[in-house]
């Protein structure tokens, strides 16, 4: 999950200084300093690459804004005629759009102490193109889901090119010094079943295929949120090293249908880290009372909640720690 | 899953005439008619109340208002101190705001025809709460989740309410002439484990018991949407008569691990209702292969989308018909 963020004074302070949130995806060197930030505050065993899924659309060629409080804003594509404007060209070039994200990577890991790894990442296809086909966020991702549905093989082509980008984002990112990567599905949870094979473990497949051909012993996490049932497919079906678990999966389910065949991490609710004390103690202890015998990371289901105290972070950290000491 | 809608030109006409959706949800008379309207137009087995899970706080007290495009506004509560406008004395009068509800439903008994089940409906306590804490429509229910997760024992007296409340409006629209009804638990899918438990099923399971007390043999379909793998433990524990699918829980494991202990119903994405044609008839063949043995109500996972051709709907009814005859 992203570690840098508003609930940090000195995030707010760069943020403030830089202006938009792409010009920050897009400034090596800020980009840089806001990754390290969490890293030198609570001193995690892991940093994760500050940038955002939709740095793909807009390297392909998507116009992407971010509108303060409203988040992000896309024109949105439909059909596969509306893809006219859209190419793999910039991505695959080494002078093209999303080089400041790469030179960022190389900044981070040579500023990183060595015991800290690096995670690169990228959206999954089918939560990118929620992104690109709704234009934005979405409650119900009627577009997407009415064009996967009813014309897979136009979609299929967004969801071939996204393919294609995602494996050369996350290469160069790998090449470029990220220990690991992670594909986030945020949006995996709203399909059918069928459409989840199809649009889902498919492309997910696919990238890892796609990237072991370059980088065969980068380990990749994936992250169907939602995928509830499916968790179990995904992860027989996709090729991933370790998977991330959302906030809702139960955490004994999980230890044996999942943890069984590969690590595992994710889980805690960001909303016990928002109210700290012993309630997060206790729900961070049932996570490691079933998981913890197992291979594990410990971490959130889902990204930290804006109000939440730096210190409440603190607090679980040295608790995680003390427990696996 | 609501039948009555703008999807439909006779709907729209009457919500022109009537003004407010809330006015309209307490007109007898015109409630009566578009709940009848579905039933004219396509013949289904069963007419659903045409009504809104908000009567219920509003009942007890809390100002509702809905919003043209932006859908519920409440004014939030989000405390147990909070709770003091509220109150059950209206509910429990047979002189309280929601009598018109309950004519509404006497009416529509006895315009329908014999043979055609009128479904009572209400929003189980997690959902409802999830309105009258947020103060509407939310994406991360933070608000909730917190005094949930918390302050369980002040959220417990909003739940505890809700309960009483919910057992009332459901024992009042049975006794006017409601011959089944459905608890809808449209968020039930953002809980962790543990709280799943506390607060989705025990509620449901307090307004079965409560319901059976006044009504001991009237069916009680329960709709735990997004509860992913946790459907198996809602219908062990609430002592439902059957169980309403969402559109993603993979047919064959519902056959497996619900079917086999109580009818199901729903499932079909509203989004191949929206699509028509053959894609629609295949994911209903889909269904009726996987379900199609067993005790099952053909239902959608999710309301009418509101584009949504009327006689995609006609031509879904009559494919569902044919396979079953």
């Amino acid at each position: 999950m992203r570690q840098a963020g508003r609930y940090l004074a000195e995030y707010r302070k760069i943020r403030a200084e830089v202006g938009s949130f792409l010009d920050l995806c897009y400034s090596p060197e800020h980009a840089t300093e806001v990754t390290l930030q969490p890293i030198r505050r609570f001193g995690f065993d892991a940093a994760i690459l500050f940038s955002d899924i939709l740095v793909v659309p807009h390297g392909l060629g998507q116009e992407v804004r971010f509108v303060e409080g409203e988040g992000p804003k896309l024109s949105p594509i439909r059909n596969a005629a509306e893809m006219s404007g859209l190419s793999l060209t910039g991505m695959q070039s080494t002078s093209g759009p999303l080089e400041p994200v790469y030179e960022a990577v190389g900044r981070i890991r040579e500023a990183l102490p060595a015991e800290t790894a690096l995670i690169g990442f990228a959206g999954a296809p089918w939560t990118v193109a929620a992104y690109m086909v709704e234009g934005g966020t979405s409650r119900d991702f009627h577009a997407i889901k009415s064009w996967a549905l009813t014309d897979p093989d136009g979609f299929g082509q967004l969801i071939d090119m996204l393919v294609a980008a995602t494996v050369e984002h996350l290469s160069r990112q790998v090449s470029a010094g990220a220990d690991a990567v992670q594909i986030f599905d945020s949006h995996a949870g709203v399909l059918p079943d069928g459409a989840f094979e199809k649009w889902i473990i498919e492309p997910t497949a696919r990238i890892v295929a796609g990237l072991r051909g370059t980088h065969p012993d980068v380990p990749i996490i994936g992250f169907p949120r939602g995928a509830g049932l499916r968790y179990a497919d995904y992860v027989a079906k996709t090729g991933i090293t370790a998977v991330g678990l959302d906030s809702v999966v139960p955490v004994t389910w999980a230890r044996d249908a999942l943890q069984s065949k590969l690590p595992v991490q994710g889980n805690l609710d960001p909303v016990y880290l928002l109210a700290g004390g012993t309630k997060m103690l206790d729900a961070a202890d049932r996570i490691l009372d079933a998981l913890g015998d197992g291979p594990m990371i410990f971490n959130l289901g889902h990204g930290v909640i804006k109000e939440t105290p730096p210190e409440h972070v603190t607090a679980l950290v040295e608790h995680v720690r003390a427990r696996t000491a």
